[in-house]
């Protein structure tokens, strides 16, 4: 009845959203940016509760959205989308511009930005949707927009758990039996989220998705 | 503040938007579509107040969502998108399937279909937006999807004036005077709503968006 290919056939963009609240400033990357209204101009993103970014926007009722273009770097997504703004000052290892109101946005790597007055919030479970009126929107460069296809296609990037469209992958099937053994270990990429599955990985070994490296999580 | 060009690089997929009330069917075309939770699997649409089909999907709580594919023809857009369904019964022209529950969706010409169960209504002002769960979803064919940019770049498509991304198209700069005559009629293409200004059209003279006739409009 569900075939959940078919959500591979929507049409998404890829954006940072922030938000900042006093010192406290947050970002995620999210895929659910939209215009919902022509007139005024409103604007709505769902992002996962247990973000730092929506518990940010909910207190200052206010956030940027930062649309990526093409040539973001997988470091940029990683940061922004594979790591809590708990742990890490994510616009510490980016060229951020600052809006009207003082919040953050991403200024380089992305080819429009956009500051938002939140106006509504609904409750969809384990997400919120934010919807807010555009006070300011910027074209920033050239560049052609980072679409949610290329990200996944020809960045060959990975979907993290708490994204409105996450769907889990399959089990591997299982080799038949005696032909192969399973690896002992998973290794994760800390930056990314991907996965490898081998018993050893090469000395200097890098993340095919982003670059980065891996650390060995389980037997 | 508001450079409006910065909304031209947000990503959208085409969507035609059905539902079926009793013996009342409309269907209507929207950008809007997106997945917003993973589990359960829920999706949102905002659709203008006044078009047919938001009043159907008010009444029976459920509609179906068809992802055009790029092969979609402008005709089938000029149908879909710049009509009404209460002139013209839009499934007429078109190969369309029916769901669990009886909906209408479009059956060729789109890569995957969804039906949705309607959970909550959020008022936009100008627009609705239908937050609902997916009780189907299939993939109907390999095509590729439609994106907005696609509509517009490639198949030079307009937005109408009651989507959510309509931008009103800046005045004609005024020709220097004397150099060049204002034309004497604006004509209207009404099916895809392309408008030419001319004093007159060759005879047999057809729409350049959607390649279907036109109608002399005003002085």
């Amino acid at each position: 009845m569900i075939d959940q290919t078919a959500f591979f056939s929507l049409s998404y963009g890829l954006y940072v959203i922030a938000s900042k609240d006093g010192d406290r400033a947050a970002g995620c990357i999210a895929n659910t940016f939209q215009q919902v209204t022509a007139s005024p101009l409103q604007v709505s993103v769902a992002l996962h509760k247990d973000n730092v970014t929506t518990s940010v926007i909910r207190s200052s009722k206010r956030f940027t959205a930062s649309c990526l273009s093409r040539e973001a770097s997988m470091e940029l997504i990683g940061t922004f989308g594979f790591h809590s703004s708990k742990d890490l000052d994510k616009f510490a290892s980016c060229i951020a511009g600052s809006d009207g109101a003082g919040l953050p946005f991403i200024a380089e790597q992305a080819c429009a930005r956009f500051s938002v007055r939140v106006l509504q919030e609904v409750d969809l479970g384990s997400h919120i949707m934010f919807v807010g009126e555009v006070e300011e929107a910027e074209k920033l460069d050239a560049g052609e927009p980072m679409t949610y296809a290329h990200y996944h296609v020809v960045k060959g990037g990975k979907t993290p758990p708490k994204a409105s469209s996450y769907i889990p992958e399959a089990p591997k099937a299982a080799a038949p039996s005696g032909e192969t053994s399973q690896p002992t270990y998973a290794w994760l990429c800390e930056v990314c989220g991907h996965m490898e599955y081998a018993d050893e990985l090469p000395d200097g070994y890098v993340c095919p998705v982003c670059g980065v490296g891996f650390k060995k999580v389980e037997a």
